[in-house]
């Protein structure tokens, strides 16, 4: 039995080496690329009320920061429903509920 | 049965809403925290050698990135898994196997 | 007598004031608008080393940076110089000569 | 006589010299470290409407944003005022007068 994060990972990592791409595919540039594709993200919704924006490059772009967050995970090899796991838990300890008012 | 997506969607939607979030949480604001974390995720390697970043430090900015990736695709309802074997396919498309030497 | 940092101001005033684009200006935006336009600075040297960037495409995108930049100082009307010497007064106070083995 | 860029710029070579941090400052790093300054700014609109951002953490940020796209101006030995004269009239081919109501 395959899980849906798993095969992504495979594909991706397919996709790379069918390429040759892992020689570029140093940690600090996946994460710039990551920065960059966040970039074109907020791009689509400059200048725009948040309702304006058009949702089909929204789903676009936001693929292509997943696409790099997911390769950034694979190779530190961490799990990554496990990290997120992890920072959920921090955060609600910085966070505790009955401070609503606070902001985000 | 659970996935592990969901869990973490369910999660984070009772996360936000115990805290009354959910009006701070526009596509156009979570899109920007997003690009925040992610130049976070950048400082980590600022001034450094890939090889040289902390990893434990990697991990926390790359999960906050995440998590709101997460909200964002949730956001709009979107399947994850999805909407990033799209992109990719797309992907496959512009950048055909055979061009090695191209950059990525 | 004309200095160049007023002669530019008064330039882009006009540029955006003929488009009509006063409208969309507001510091939010012009924040965002900056903030992608450091995202396609940097992809200029994403996947090189930074001498193998191309100086032309940077020159461009470092411009456009500092467009964004003078038009967010100009929209609180500050003094350009005048808020960069304050924080160099700042930063000399966080990081005192003599600390030269520190990271910048 | 001197003006108020080239007065920055001597002072900027001076801190950084000071402190030894030349080597840290190559062109990548430079523009990597401007873009994490400019999601800083972008930090002080977060969640907020653009009128309710602290004015004076924005003339901070922004402070951070310019002495960086200085620096690496300076890198480059450009001239500030001349490169954005020149990217001001390639803009103003892009984009004609007379079509007001398009996006900036």
């Amino acid at each position: 039995m395959s899980n849906p994060i798993d095969d992504l990972l495979r594909q991706l990592r397919q996709f790379r080496d069918e390429r040759d791409w892992a020689q570029f595919h140093n940690p600090k540039d996946l994460a710039l690329a990551l920065s960059i594709e966040a970039a074109e993200l907020n791009e689509v919704f400059l200048w725009k009320k948040p309702e304006d924006a058009d949702p089909a490059r929204v789903r676009e772009e936001l693929a292509d920061v997943l696409l790099y967050a997911f390769q950034l995970a694979d190779k530190y090899n961490w799990d990554i429903p496990e990290l997120m796991r992890e920072k959920m838990a921090r955060n609600a300890e910085k966070h505790p509920v009955r401070r609503a008012a606070d902001l985000p």
